[in-house]
């Protein structure tokens, strides 16, 4: 696919839809010049047409079984396979991002969508309970009850700016909710409409290629925060899945708990991603090097705009914690600012580095160098402490991008104090020794009721995709911290559960089944036992 | 325990606190008649007692293994067999029901304990995943990654009018809450004050024998919905349980998310919880009689103060369907009215009745008699058809008592059409035979998206506390469709997922410790593996 083959319109059910309401284009952040082609965006009143349609096509989608489902879901990632490579050099021209990032999101994204098809053929997002009947019971008898979890309809989901494509047209939340049974409707992102072009008609023909119901995908261009407004309560949408920034993800809570039916809203907005440096793991020759080089890899790898930069440290008081700043200084002292994704990223970062830097008892401790181009400041790593830090709630102000703060402390209880501080974040990083073991058991609780991912002697970006990942966490990290945005636990956000009483044999839907067709583990008075693949 | 030993006071931490803020009494609705002791209320700047208790506890309760939080539900049970004459005979005299139902209610509340205590030991709750490392994996090693459920925090639990014992002190939130290993607070309902006090004495017990921190529990009392925003509002309280009006719901539904932190608010509301009479289920010599006894039976019981009473009842126009209203109108003749639970809610139900009554196309069906007390009114059942009811949206109104609509209608396609107007519901019920497994195979997926519970010929009321159990559904029957509020499923609604990646292994926390020293059942790669009680 090339630019020719781009339409610059929405695409409602397989469909194309000029809209109304004036265009926009991306622009390559490498020089500012705008791409072509400009994308016509829809007046609030044409997303009807995409909420309509999804409605229309969710009886059939639902019903599909697991191996059409699945066979759908490997389907998109065939066809997002087929146009890599145009695919790529679009987003490489609508990111700046590099092209090894882009190649691997690429992988991240149709691996993602495969690992949910295998998923719904596997069949334990069901959640099958029965309990069986009991006519014998006194002083009543028990009735047959079978349990189950069903799709709770169309779902939209918000492209985000950072992650073109995993966190985007095919991206996580797509991909759960396509195979918990949602027809999906998502609202491009406007930094980059030609990558979301390109996977969203990649969606539409593995659609049309696996004969389900076009309504099951509409991507829509719209003008900023209207059309969103519009989506999250139209009353054929049944969720929200959001990545972004807090003031938008909080107007989409607003908008949604408003509603006639309030539905709900997972939101990613806001995360500093805190990093506890203990004492032990500044221990041993080279160990403050090899540190601050992890770090400063973390903080700068794609400009810093990731959910999950370590936008804050702790780092102990006295000389180890010197020498590890020290080092931070030097390392980043020749680390030249990458380019962002939009010209707005970039000036939003100044700003916020700017305002950081303003705050009392905020000292600058590295700087980088500029980068080649208009939109790649210079990283920066200010610093302060865990008095400056509690006293002072805009010291932890997301600043997107490689900025960061750290924060010396000078004890455990200190460090205690300073996570009571802290607002909800999706990840938290330990780093430690052997002798840290009884520190680390202290802080370990603090963090989980603050936090949605602790990881030890590591960093926290690079996200993996797997089953027991959470990428999650209390509020404003996220909007609903009982959920993840990615990994397979994420399908059950777009579930509910449904009972089935004493319902005649030939009426019972084929998950709770009596002769359970499709193989399910179920819950049987409570106790599960394995039929499916599990059993094997 | 007796009056005499009653304190009139809120119970905080396992300590009497008296209110500020005035007193209530409970009154017996059987003849108005008020019931000492007066209780004092607590005044709004009261209340951190308990939240800050519950906040103070919450540490060393979550942490408690399996058999200690087992223990201690079971001993809640325990506590509640011990006072159950004088509890009974407290809960007769301030909500008029019966012995035989607030016998069978206690039951109902002690085994609901009791199966959340084996939950609990189970241990399936903690949702464990794990994802081992791969060090050999390329392009970059996979990290081990371990997921569980933690525990939201301190839950506050809003007792419900019509079920004094099973949805109040220590009803299923209460249960579901602790078993998670959450702090409760309940606000006493100020219809049945005695009654919570009896139960809430019976936990604090129970935690004092168990050598449970006193502050998870406390029991409050206050006036009225002021006490109640200010709970919800209070930022050591992360999740809100609640059974009551749609008014009181969506109020607290509106606090919560207000908040600077949104919490979720899992507020039982409104059901009218619909029953569809398809032709073949009137077909046979005494059908319409004996589904006529039942529907009636079903309607008058607890004088129609449950939350799955069915309100509205679909009868196919025709001979057969007039021949079941007939019955309908012969049975309910001699019913007389049952005492209602308080002065308050009987004079509710006869305005809501008048305002139905009143409807354009509204007839009456049927009339019972006045009852013996003076807060006994005669139950009733109005008459429509399908398009005064789809064209009103006012017919859905729910009538909290013994008051039903009976809407004829002319085939399924009128049905589903009937089916899309209705709001969400608890429960549908489906009467039909054999011959109508077509119509009921239409129908279904449509009361999927409208209900959370589906039964075949029986009746909503009466609802099994069970695994398979839910007790749910779209707004406005619930808050919020992902959970129930009955049955073991419950649990959920008050944790979240934390994930722990590379962590040392003395630092994992026992249910995703290495050598899985509980024995959980958990998946492995997203496969589920038997190691608990289940493989056995």
């Amino acid at each position: 696919m090339t630019d020719a083959t781009l339409t610059g319109h929405s695409l409602i059910a397989g469909t194309t839809l000029p809209g109304t309401a004036g265009t926009v284009s991306g622009f390559d952040p490498r020089d500012d010049s705008a791409l072509a082609p400009e994308y016509s965006l829809l007046a609030e009143d044409q997303v009807e047409a995409a909420t309509r349609a999804a409605h229309e096509a969710f009886p059939a989608y639902r019903a599909l079984d697991p191996q059409r489902r699945g066979a759908f879901l490997d389907r998109i990632a065939d066809s997002i396979e087929a146009v890599r490579e145009d695919l790529v050099a679009r987003a490489m021209a609508e990111t700046g991002l590099t092209e090894a990032r882009l190649n691997g999101e690429t992988t991240r994204t149709t691996n993602q969508l495969r690992l949910f098809a295998d998923v719904v053929r596997r069949g334990d997002h069901h959640g099958v309970r029965v309990d069986p009947a009991q006519p014998e019971r006194t002083p009543l008898p028990r009735p047959d009850i079978r349990q189950r979890q069903v799709p709770l309809g169309p779902v939209v989901v918000f492209g985000a700016s950072n992650f073109p494509l995993a966190f985007s047209t095919a991206g996580g939340d797509t991909a759960s909710a396509l195979a918990a049974g949602c027809p999906v409707i998502v609202k491009a992102h406007n930094a980059h409409p030609g990558t979301a072009e390109i996977v969203g008609r990649a969606i539409a023909q593995a659609a049309e290629e696996c004969e389900i119901h076009p309504g099951v995908f509409s991507l829509v261009y719209g003008p900023g925060a209207s059309i969103g407004q519009a989506l999250a309560a139209d009353p054929r949408v049944k969720a929200v899945g959001f990545t972004g920034s807090r003031r938008a993800g909080t107007s989409l809570m607003a908008t949604a708990a408003a509603r006639p039916v309030p539905i709900p809203v997972y939101a990613e907005m806001s995360s500093i991603n805190p990093v506890f440096v203990l004492p032990g793991a500044l221990k041993g020759d080279g160990a403050a090097q090899a540190l601050a080089e992890g770090f400063v890899g973390s903080l700068t790898g794609s400009s810093g705009q990731l959910c999950t930069a370590p936008g804050l440290v702790f780092v102990p008081s006295g000389d180890a914690g010197d020498r590890f700043a020290a080092a931070i200084t030097e390392q980043l002292d020749d680390v030249a600012g990458q380019t962002m994704l939009t010209r707005g990223i970039a000036e939003a970062w100044q700003t916020g580095a700017d305002a950081l830097s303003d705050q009392e008892g905020v000292d600058e401790l590295a700087r980088g160098t500029d980068g080649p181009t208009c939109n790649a400041p210079a990283p920066l790593v200010l610093s302060t402490d865990t008095e400056a830090f509690k006293d002072n709630g805009e010291l932890q102000a997301e600043v997107f991008g490689s900025a960061s703060l750290v924060v010396r402390y000078t004890g455990v209880e200190d460090l205690v104090d300073s996570i009571r501080a802290l607002e909800g974040q999706l990840t938290a990083t330990l780093h430690l020794a052997d002798s840290d073991l009884a520190a680390a058991q202290r802080l370990l609780p603090e963090l989980e009721d603050t936090v949605g991912r602790i990881l030890a002697n590591g960093w926290p970006t690079g996200v993996e995709v797997g089953h027991a990942m959470v990428h999650g966490g209390p509020f404003p990290a996220t909007s609903d911290s009982r959920t993840t945005s990615v990994g397979t636990l994420a399908i059950e956000r777009f579930l509910r559960p449904v009972a089935y009483q004493d319902l005649p044999e030939g009426l019972l839907p084929a998950p709770v089944a009596v002769d359970n067709p499709w193989n399910l583990n179920r819950r049987i008075d409570g106790e599960t036992t394995l039929s499916g693949k599990d059993a094997e």
